[in-house]
């Protein structure tokens, strides 16, 4: 069920995947919010133990203020999330919600969050494509 | 396009109102890791003035585990955004994302996703009718 997300793998291990994650977003103008440390989290509250993942909050104000002027209920999808996850000690797998997917909610998208859904996934395409050294693998 | 929103109307003023849904979230289990105030946000990127509004990244880890070892790109839509905003002087909407909406994406959602979600959603409901003070109003 991953058809709402864009994905990248990345040949780098999971620390250093999460600071190149971090400065792509901010090459495509995008910022982090919030970040929430999976891992650290589950652990912390319920004593389990997951493979190292992290949710960053990524958001362009530009494009959230139109989406908002565009439609409110928008708020409840921002900010854009970008997961982290270690596949193994040298593979690392990036995630991110595919902004395409908020137009296919219910299908009564507006023009304007469309066009603002648009812009986004260019961007964070090209992070991934960047991250994974290959403009073919994020789809 | 708010067919991905559970939605309450509350008679009160937006930061009782704020307050209110963290209480309420309690209530049913969740707890909140991530907040955005998305008016001073946007006032501060932007020096754009919106309604008094704040998302607030709601969680229960127990959820969210369980849903991670169904399906790991769920982690893209956690945590389940609650989105508080200023109507008038005396009326806030509470809006929450549907964890329907998670299974609704694609089609393909595991069984152990489907029965997380339907969790989540009957928690998320409660606070939402808790909080409108009708059992019939979030829908």
């Amino acid at each position: 069920m991953s058809d709402f997300t864009l994905k990248a793998t990345v040949q780098l291990p999971y620390d250093e995947t999460v600071e190149a994650v971090r400065k792509q977003l901010g090459e495509v103008g995008f910022g982090v919010l919030t970040e929430i440390d999976l891992k650290a989290t589950l652990k912390e509250k319920l004593d389990e133990d997951v493979t190292p993942q992290i949710i960053l909050g990524a958001c362009r104000p530009q494009l959230a203020h139109q989406a908002l002027l565009a439609d409110p209920s928008v708020a409840a999808l921002l900010p854009c999330n970008v997961v982290v996850r270690a596949i193994d000690e040298k593979t690392t797998m990036v995630e991110a919600f595919d902004p395409a997917a908020m137009v296919s909610f219910g299908g009564g998208a507006s023009e304007g969050v469309s066009m603002v859904a648009d812009d986004a996934r260019e961007r964070l395409t090209a992070a991934l494509a960047a991250l994974s050294g290959s403009e073919g693998s994020p789809s």
